[in-house]
């Protein structure tokens, strides 16, 4: 089944969860997209996945065309990855079929994601319990060599496993076994109020803010009291620490140094942030802003995506139909 | 969209399950083939299905290619009816999906299916647990308007309208809700032990038994020893009761009052219901011998049928992915 000679397929699918922030993109979006360097990279735009959670037909559509946005302003370059949303290869969902007649119920019983939810108590729908046999066949269906992923998500890597291998026990070998990788957790990205950032705290700075939105927000980053003239700890202080994300080397150097020397305010580093922000972030957001008026240009990059993931889903899903059982079309 | 000028839509799954025995023919069969002169009729090959039993390609293809050569053989008329196989429309794994993200667990734990298997100590798969959701895409994507079940199927029917009216409520009318038909329970058909025909007593006649094969089944009906010259009651006599079903009304009058009179012996008895069995039954063997030789006739019926079929498929599945937010392929 597997070809040395061919180069590493990797799939992930990305959550069209809303608005990215800049946490989102120095904690993993730069290295997800990233990736699209280091093999046949297969992402999808998971929106099958997201009705387990979205129940509103225009919410889902703008998530999932804004995902859509951000990976592609962000740099996701489609003549490198193949970029398509899941829903444009339905035979996922007919894999999805196959691979539930031959999992048991006590594999999907023990994920642990299932097992929390209800530990939240939250009243679950049939979808959030078979999720898991819907990501093997997405995963599965692409001959897919790696998945990285955050480390919540092995289980679902090995379940995935489990699964092709009760099949190829089953009806003798089918499905290639993909491996998990797991993502090195970098750095933590501090929110304006200096815990974490995180869209549930409300303490996020947008990859797409600008103008004053985005200065309202970096100006209101939570400073500690110390006096202009003090020396400060760059260290520990929120506003150095996202400069030192988005400004070259030598300017966060240059910004440490003379907040240890004191003299130097945080109104001061506030308005060197916003502009080192503003600068990163610009050439993101005018491609996005481009990309958002030519709908037509983002819908045939997804088209194109979808018929090149198609040829290998048909493919792979015929072998499974085959060897099953299940006659030909 | 009840449209009352249209015509009834009926739907039925055929259980590619074997070997077909006189006793299904007169209990469920013919009436199941006649309903194709109700309305608009659907019935498909439910080979999806047959996944949550059988495991082995060779058997399943089998299973599924006789129950078509059955079916046809027995009269369905696919200028009737749409005659397709459940996998040729791979929409239904689509709507799977989409019904499993609204339809809570709770609905699927209470199928008395289900909870029965697990009572037998059957260690379930997940196609097992979640089969009425399948069933359920099955019916709602034909918006049929009738579903033929016997009373042990009624709640898969309730637990369709149930699944429908959870994504209406949630995006707005898309389905069109079945109805349940009870379908007649009709005579009991004696085996030839006297019990109920059934292939787990062993004590069937296949319909399209012919020979040596139906000869021996029928002279080895296992009467009791009441000598020839005595009066026999043909009400409870196993072979009266199988001749009533295939001779003609009067001939069967014929063989009651001779049994009555006595001086009539089972064996003179047998030899007419042979007869009369072979009678019946020799149009269909022919007929399935005929299509048997002409595989490529079943496989352009079924593919006509599937074609038919899809069209309506794919409208309900537009209807139900736009309703919810799946964008447009």
């Amino acid at each position: 089944m597997t070809d040395t000679t061919k180069r590493l397929r990797i799939l992930s699918g990305v959550q069209p969860s809303g608005t990215l922030h800049i946490g989102n993109y120095f904690g993993a979006l730069r290295q997800h997209i990233a990736m699209q360097d280091a093999g046949d990279a297969f992402y999808f735009l998971a929106n099958y996945h997201a009705l387990t959670t979205v129940n509103d037909a225009s919410t889902l559509l703008e998530l999932t065309r804004d995902a859509a946005l951000d990976y592609l302003a962000l740099g996701l370059d489609p003549q490198k990855a193949t970029f398509f949303r899941q829903s444009d290869v339905p035979e996922v969902c007919e894999l999805t079929w196959l691979l539930s007649t031959v999992t048991g119920m006590g594999l999907l019983e023990r994920a642990v994601s299932y097992k929390d939810k209800l530990a939240r108590g939250i009243q679950p729908r049939v979808g959030l319990f078979t999720y898991p046999v819907l990501m093997a066949a997405d995963i599965l269906i692409y001959d897919a060599d790696v998945v990285p992923v955050g480390a919540d998500q092995v289980q679902h890597i090995e379940m995935t496993r489990d699964m092709a291998g009760y099949f190829n026990t089953i009806y003798g070998e089918t499905f290639h076994l993909p491996e998990p990788r797991l993502e090195e957790s970098t750095a933590r990205v501090p929110g304006t109020d200096g815990q974490k950032m995180s869209k549930s705290y409300g303490n996020t700075i947008g990859i797409f803010d600008e103008g004053k939105v985005l200065k309202t927000k970096v100006m209101g980053i939570v400073t500690d009291s110390t006096p202009v003239e003090s020396p400060k700890d760059p260290e520990s202080n929120t506003v150095w620490q996202l400069y030192r994300l988005v400004a070259p080397p030598d300017a966060a150097e240059d910004m440490a140094a003379q907040m240890r020397a004191g003299g130097y305010g945080y109104g001061t580093a506030k308005k060197a942030l916003l502009e080192a922000i503003d600068e990163t972030f610009a050439p993101f957001r005018d491609r996005r802003k481009e990309l958002a008026s030519r709908p037509e240009v983002v819908e045939d990059v997804l088209r194109d995506g979808a018929g090149r993931a198609r040829e290998h889903a048909r493919r792979v899903l015929d072998r499974a139909r085959s060897a099953c059982g299940i006659a030909p079309r």
